[in-house]
């Protein structure tokens, strides 16, 4: 069995002997390998560039090192007959509502402003309701969103949930997110029908003085929209963890904007620990004709 | 009845027209209203000056709207004989914790590190251990610290309690706080064998760049040792929320250190709508000759 290890953003250094350490018998290449490219027959990847699997002939499982699989899903090269496997790692899914109660808390908690008065040497105290009188929304109720919601419910806060089928989740409300949601979290899949989703019109139908946490991914957004709706004082804070271009340029608005707060990707991040059981176990469904583990729906797009 | 309020802090257009709707038998004076000073038989304070409470010849019961009554206490002009009632209430005891699970999600998932680095325009990912992984202590187990490292456990953090007495809550550990304290939440009251406990030689005992929560009283920390601590990057970040001097003066070097973030004492607030119901139940107890609630033991200091 010949592995072909392609990726954008992470080290090869990181994963390729990891990889090579869980699959002993598997033969494991990277591009800057001399190897046949009609031999390979499992491509692991990460965020790989467009067209870069394309004339793999042999070619019958790409697995995904991180859970978002748009660019895969949207690369023309990439053969519809074969199947796309996303990564859903337990610390991940453990990772995220970590990272997402913490920015719901720092919010909740007016942290934010009080950075801003500390930066003006500012003492002045604002009134703080407990979190059963905060209204939080969640966009996406899959492997991150349900999980994350629930722990926010756990937690106290008032949780609104957003997904395209109906969903049950204890203590989570599932109608008007964008209205009741003072604190929005973004954990929805890139699809044709998520891109750009928050826009000028949506924004506006959160509360005034509503604060944006997106850990979804950067096309969710309108960037000029959610500026404007920043500046002009409608929303208070974003906290913004995925980008349209990462990392992100150097020029960009968001990095100084007062009211932004710019994380390098970072919510949840894969490790070659918690996510090559996986791909080993994709690995060993293929040889032995099994049905493999988080298939992607590519006409739905997640 | 007839009950004098006295504050250095709060303001009592606030709580005196609160006070009178919820005791409206009794007469109710601020320091600024002509009343015969014999007459006074309770003082409702919050923070009062020295002093203030001097020459009420008729004084039977002090009721702090405070939970810190460390001024009370030191207040060697407070008749000795008369007892200091302060404030629990459950408002204040739902926030603390609150407060200290954002602080500390804060501290632990590096957002205080992400945020150096967005002032650089630095993209740079961290690794991130998951909760279960890190060590966080709670210094004091009484109203406030004994509910806050429930939370925190039930967070999933690996949390070490301390307290004078031996305690027993649920995930707690009770040995070896400092050493095990990446994180540091002080939640102790402050009385004579607390006061300057976080020293240089204490701090030195937190592992190489732990970060300090102070929550309980500015007097618990020497400034001077924390401060160097921070400088020499022995310790990572200090989040700060009470002060020897409130409001922080303007020129004091915490307001710009950026391993130090400064909060104007908001981390559990009083509101009349909650501490009105203790102070009116310890006036119907004082009436009718019956056991007073939350008494302060004034040698212990609490
Ligand atoms: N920031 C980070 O570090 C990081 C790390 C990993 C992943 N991510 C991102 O996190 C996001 C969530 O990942 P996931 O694995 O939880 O996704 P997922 O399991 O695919 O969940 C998708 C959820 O979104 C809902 N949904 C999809 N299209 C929708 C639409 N048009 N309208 C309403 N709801 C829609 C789905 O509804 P149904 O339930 O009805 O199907 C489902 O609840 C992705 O964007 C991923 O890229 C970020
Ligand atoms: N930042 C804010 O907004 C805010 C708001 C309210 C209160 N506070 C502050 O929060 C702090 C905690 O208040 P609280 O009501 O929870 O206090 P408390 O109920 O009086 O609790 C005291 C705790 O500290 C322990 N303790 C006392 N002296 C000790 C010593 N020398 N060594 C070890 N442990 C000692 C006690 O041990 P035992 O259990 O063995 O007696 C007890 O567990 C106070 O400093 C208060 O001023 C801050």
């Amino acid at each position: 069995m010949a592995i072909l290890f392609v990726t954008g953003v992470e080290d090869p250094a990181t994963w390729v002997p990891a990889l090579r350490a869980r699959l002993p018998e598997a033969r494991v290449y990277t591009e800057a390998d001399a190897f046949d490219r009609r031999e390979i027959e499992i491509a692991v990847v990460a965020a790989p560039r467009a067209g870069a699997l394309r004339d793999l002939p042999g070619l019958r499982l790409v697995q995904s090192l991180w859970m978002g699989v748009d660019g895969l899903v949207a690369d023309p090269t990439v053969p519809r007959g074969v199947p796309i496997a996303r990564m859903v790692d337990p610390e991940m899914t453990s990772q995220m509502p970590e990272a997402a109660l913490a920015h719901v808390l720092h919010l909740h908690r007016l942290h934010d402003v009080y950075a801003r008065q500390q930066r003006e040497r500012e003492w002045r105290q604002w009134p703080q309701p407990l979190a059963g009188r905060r209204g939080v929304g969640v966009l996406g109720l899959g492997q991150l969103g349900a999980r994350t919601a629930a722990v926010l419910a756990a937690a106290g806060f008032r949780v609104h949930g957003f997904s395209r089928s109906p969903k049950r989740i204890d203590g989570v409300e599932t109608h008007t997110v964008l209205a009741a949601s003072e604190i929005l979290v973004n954990l929805l899949p890139l699809t044709a029908g998520t891109r750009g989703l928050l826009d000028a019109p949506r924004l506006a139908w959160l509360p005034h003085g509503a604060c944006v946490v997106n850990l979804g991914r950067g096309e969710h957004i309108v960037d000029a929209d959610l500026l404007a709706a920043l500046d002009a004082g409608r929303l208070r804070h974003a906290v913004l963890d995925v980008f349209d271009q990462e990392p992100l340029p150097p020029d960009h608005p968001y990095w100084t904007h007062p009211a932004v707060t710019v994380m390098p990707h970072v919510a949840a991040q894969s490790t070659p620990e918690s996510c090559l059981p996986v791909v080993a176990e994709n690995v060993r469904r293929l040889a032995a004709g099994e049905a493999l583990l988080h298939l992607v729906d590519r006409d739905s797009g997640y």
